[in-house]
C-alpha cells in the first residue's frame, strides 16, 4: 500500500531504557512498544540506520540489527531503496508468536507474510475443496435447537461412528466409537495424549528432524526429549528405540515428517513388542497417509498391533486438516480403553466439548461419501502437483539440489551442498512472497551429524499452473546467493 | 421406545472374569462388555436380579447394585414394574464420563439423562436465539476460501475489534484487540489464565461454594486451592482476602457462582489494590453480568483497575455460551500486554488456533447489532421467568424453601433446613427427569460451617409455561421425602 507523502517519525523523545537484555533488544523495545501505543503514525518513515544511530549514540550495526527484527516481527517493513515504514496493518501482525500449528514460519523469519503463501507445508488445495457442499451441509444442522446445548464431551456419537467406520476401513485403524475423542485441532489430540500418559520428567524419543508442534508441547510440560536421528532414505533407526529406556516415543511412521521416509511391516513390529514388553506408551501421528502416490499406504501401527490384539500401548492421532482444510479445527485420538475416561478428564478441565454443528456436518459429510470422493480426487491431483514439481525442480536445479521425501503426502524436501544456506535462502524466500522452510526449523538444536543443507517445500495449496514460476523464482535465489548481512538496507 | 416382545437375554455365557476391583465392579464390566461388543441386542431384557443372582451364586445386593450402575450410566433402564431393558441408544450415552462444562450433573446421579434437560445450570434459552440469522452469517462465510487455511493463532483480527468495542462499551472492560485471545469455548480461557500466571504447586483462592469447572483445572495442574467461604446474601469476606498470601485470586464478582452475590465497588478496589501491592493475580470470570434484573451492572473488575491505570494484575474471562448458545465454544480472555505471548505460547501448544468461520461469523454477529439485540430480548425474557419461578417457587414451597440469590443471570440458589437432604432430592428430581444441583456438588469437600441444604436451578432454557409444572414436581418430592435406597428396583 503505498502513501503520499509519508510522514517522518519524530524520535526525539525515543530512550532506551533499562538494563536488561542488549542493546538491540533494548532498542527493539522501545520502537515496538511506541508502534503497538500508536504514538507512531501507521506508515510513517522511520529515520534511515544512519540517523537514528548517531542520534541515540548506537554503533550502526545495533541499530540495522533491530530494525530487522522489528521487520521480522511484522512491525516495520522495509521497502527497497526508499526506508524503513511503520507497518499500516498492525491488529492481523501485532504478536510476534501468533502463528499457529506447523505451518508456522520459525521465529527468525518475518511474519507478515501470509500464513498459507505458496509452499507453506501443512495447507491442502483449498480451492478444490467441496466448500459448496460443505456450506449444505453445515446449513443442515446450523439451525437445529438439540445440538445448541452442552454435548457429550467426547464428540458427538454420530462422528464418532462415521469415523470408527471410516478408520476401519480406510486405515486399517482399530478401534470402536468408545475409544475415539474428538479434539478441537489434531493439535489438541497431541497434547492430549501426551498428557494422558506421560509425567514431567519422563521421557519421550522423537524424530530429528521432527514435528515442530509437537516439541513445543514436550518442552512446555518439561519432558525429557530425547532425540532419534533420521538419516535420509533411511528413516529411523529401529535399534536406537529398541535399546531406549524411555516412557514414550512419538512418530510418524507412514511418511515421516519432513523428511519423507516410511517405516515397513517388520520396523513396525519390533516398536510394536518394545512398546507392550516395556508398558511404554506410542503416539502414532498419522497426518497424511491417505496420500501416497506410488504405493498403497501401509496398514497402521496402531491397526497391526489392534490385529495381534495388543494395541493398548498406542494412540492414534488424525487430523482433518490435510484431508479437509486447516481452520476446520478437528481432528481425534484413538486411545486404549484403559485411557479414555483419563483423557476425557483432561480434556474437560482443559477445554470443554468441541463445538457441535461442525461436528454434525463433518458427520455426514463423512456418512455420505463425500470424504473419501474428496480424498481420491485430491489423490490425483497431489500425485499431479508432485510430478509437476518434480520436473519443475529437475529443470531448474539440474543435479544441484537431490529430493529426499518419497512421493507422498503435501510436501517434498530437498537436499544440498555447498552454495546458500538453507536459512538465508529461507530468508530471500520469504522476501519474494515464498515460504521455504529451512529443515532447521524441524530440530531442537544443530544436528550432530547433518553436513548439508535441507529445505521443505508444501505443494498442496500451489495452483498447478504457478508450480513452475515459483521454482524458478526460488532457483534464481538459490543461483544467484546474494550476501546475507545488511544487503536489503537502503537507507 | 417400545418394543414388542422384547428379546430375553440369553446369560448363560457371562462370567465375572478377572479378581480385580469388587464383584459389583466385575459384573458391572462383564455386562457392559456384551453390551458394548453388540453381543447382547439393543431393547432386550435382562433376567431379574434374584435369577442372575442365582445363575452367578451372586448375593442378589451386588446384582442390584451392579444393574444400578448400568442404568447411571445408561447402558440400560428400568422400567417400572416389567424389568431391565438394553438401552436403545447406546451411542449417545456410551461413556461414564462424557458430559462437560459445568453443566454435567455430580458423577454420582445418572448419565443419561439429557445434558440439557429442565433446570439445568447454565444453559440460555436455546429456542429463542435467532437460529436463522445465525444460519445466514454462517452462510456468509463457510464458503471463504482465505478462511479455509491456517489462522492467528490469537483469533480473527475482525473478531477482536469487534468484541473489544463490545466489551468497552456493555462490560467497561479496558482493552484494545491486542490484549483479546479468542478460545474454544470459556474452559480454555480458564485453563489459559492459570496455565500463564502459576507454576506447580502456586496458592490459588476461590469462592466456596464455586464454579465445578474451575476447580477441575487447579486440581488436575497441582496448585493448591484455598476456599474463601461465600456466606449467603454476604458474599465473600474481602478481608481473608486482604490477609492471604495466595499468588491469585479467581472469582465472579458480577453474580457469584452458584450464591448469587455481587461485589460492590468498595469491595473490588480493594481487591485490585492487594493484587497490585502484592503482584498477585486476579482471574475474573464474568459468565453472566448481561443479565441484572434489579439494577445496572457494576463495572467489571478489570474495567475498575483499568480506569485507574493498574490493570496489568487482572485477567478477565467471559463466554458466549450464556449470551448465545453452549454448543459454540467459543469465549474469550482479556489479558495484560504483558501476558499475551505466553498466553499465545500455550495456546500454540496444547490446541493451536480457533476455528475461523464461525469466529467470522460472530464478528459480524456483534457488529452488526444482533448480539445486543439478543441479549437485550433475553434479558426481558429471564427478568419474566425468574418472576415466575419466585411465584412458583413461593406457592409450592410456601416459607419451606428460601431463595439466597439475587435477580440476575440464569439460575436461582435455595435454602433450607430439614427435611429432605440436598443430594437425594436431586437424586429423586434426575429421576424425574429434573437437574437438580446439590450444593454439595460446588464444594470440593463438606463444607466446614454450613448447617442448611441447598440446591441450584437453571431457568434459562426452560420453557415460560413448564415452570409451574416442574416447581409442582419438585416441591412434591421435596414433602413426600421417599426413601432413598433401592425404592426404584422393580424385578
Amino acid at each position: 500500500m503505498a502513501l503520499l507523502s509519508p510522514t517522518l517519525i519524530e524520535t526525539g523523545d525515543l530512550s532506551i531504557t533499562g538494563s536488561s537484555g542488549t542493546r538491540q533488544d533494548r532498542l527493539f523495545h522501545a520502537i515496538r512498544d511506541k508502534i503497538v501505543a500508536n504514538l507512531w503514525p501507521m506508515g510513517g518513515r522511520l529515520p534511515s540506520t544512519r540517523k537514528l544511530a548517531e542520534e541515540l549514540s548506537l554503533s550502526r550495526n545495533t541499530v540495522t540489527a533491530a530494525y530487522e527484527q522489528l521487520v521480522a516481527e511484522g512491525y516495520i517493513e522495509s521497502r527497497l531503496g526508499s526506508g524503513f515504514y511503520i507497518c499500516v496493518d498492525l491488529p492481523d501482525h501485532y504478536l510476534p508468536t501468533q502463528s499457529s500449528r506447523d505451518d508456522s514460519r520459525p521465529p527468525a523469519i518475518a511474519q507478515a507474510l501470509d500464513l498459507n503463501a505458496p509452499f507453506a507445508p501443512g495447507v491442502p488445495d483449498l480451492a478444490a475443496f467441496p466448500a459448496a457442499k460443505w456450506q449444505s451441509l453445515l446449513q443442515r444442522h446450523a439451525g437445529r435447537q438439540s445440538l445448541m446445548g452442552n454435548q457429550d464431551l467426547q464428540g458427538l456419537a454420530v462422528l464418532r461412528q462415521a469415523l470408527s467406520d471410516y478408520l476401519a476401513s480406510s486405515r486399517s485403524v482399530h478401534c470402536d466409537p468408545s475409544r475415539i475423542i474428538i479434539t478441537a485441532g489434531a493439535q489438541q489430540a497431541l497434547s492430549l495424549a501426551l498428557l494422558a500418559t506421560l509425567n514431567r520428567g519422563d521421557r519421550i524419543l522423537m524424530e530429528q528432524p521432527g514435528y515442530t508442534q509437537m516439541r513445543k508441547i514436550i518442552d512446555w510440560q518439561g519432558y525429557q526429549l530425547q532425540t532419534l536421528n533420521i538419516q535420509p532414505y533411511q528413516g529411523l533407526d529401529v535399534n536406537s528405540v529398541l535399546t531406549s529406556e524411555s516412557e514414550a516415543l512419538y512418530l510418524t511412521p507412514s511418511n515421516q515428517y519432513p523428511m519423507g521416509t516410511t517405516l515397513n511391516t517388520e520396523q513396525r513390529l519390533k516398536l510394536i513388542e518394545w512398546a507392550i514388553a516395556g508398558k511404554r506408551w506410542i503416539i502414532e501421528d498419522d497426518y497424511d497417509s491417505e496420500f501416497q502416490f506410488a504405493h498403497r499406504p501401509y496398514t497402521s501401527l496402531q491397526g497391526l498391533a489392534g490385529q495381534m490384539g495388543c494395541d493398548d500401548r498406542i494412540l492414534y492421532v488424525g487430523s482433518f486438516s490435510k484431508v479437509m482444510f486447516n481452520s476446520l479445527r478437528l481432528g481425534y485420538l484413538v486411545v486404549p480403553s484403559s485411557l479414555v475416561s483419563r483423557c476425557l478428564m483432561i480434556k474437560d478441565a482443559l477445554t470443554g466439548d468441541t463445538q457441535a454443528h461442525t461436528q454434525a456436518a463433518l458427520a455426514d459429510f463423512i456418512q455420505e461419501g463425500d470424504l473419501l470422493r474428496h480424498i481420491r480426487k485430491m489423490r490425483r491431483l497431489y500425485k499431479d502437483k508432485h510430478r509437476l514439481m518434480l520436473d519443475a525442480i529437475s529443470r531448474f536445479f539440474g543435479d544441484q539440489v537431490e529430493v529426499l521425501s518419497q512421493p507422498a503426502g503435501l510436501h517434498i524436501t530437498l537436499r544440498w551442498q555447498g552454495g546458500i544456506g538453507e536459512d538465508d535462502w529461507a530468508q530471500q524466500a520469504e522476501a519474494a512472497g515464498i515460504v521455504l522452510r529451512p529443515l532447521s526449523y524441524y530440530e531442537p538444536a544443530a544436528h550432530p551429524t547433518r553436513d548439508w543443507q535441507g529445505a521443505v517445500l508444501g505443494f498442496g495449496n500451489v495452483a498447478t499452473d504457478a508450480i513452475d514460476t515459483l521454482i524458478a523464482r526460488l532457483a534464481a535465489l538459490f543461483h544467484h546467493q546474494p550476501e546475507r548481512s545488511t544487503s536489503s538496507e537502503s537507507a
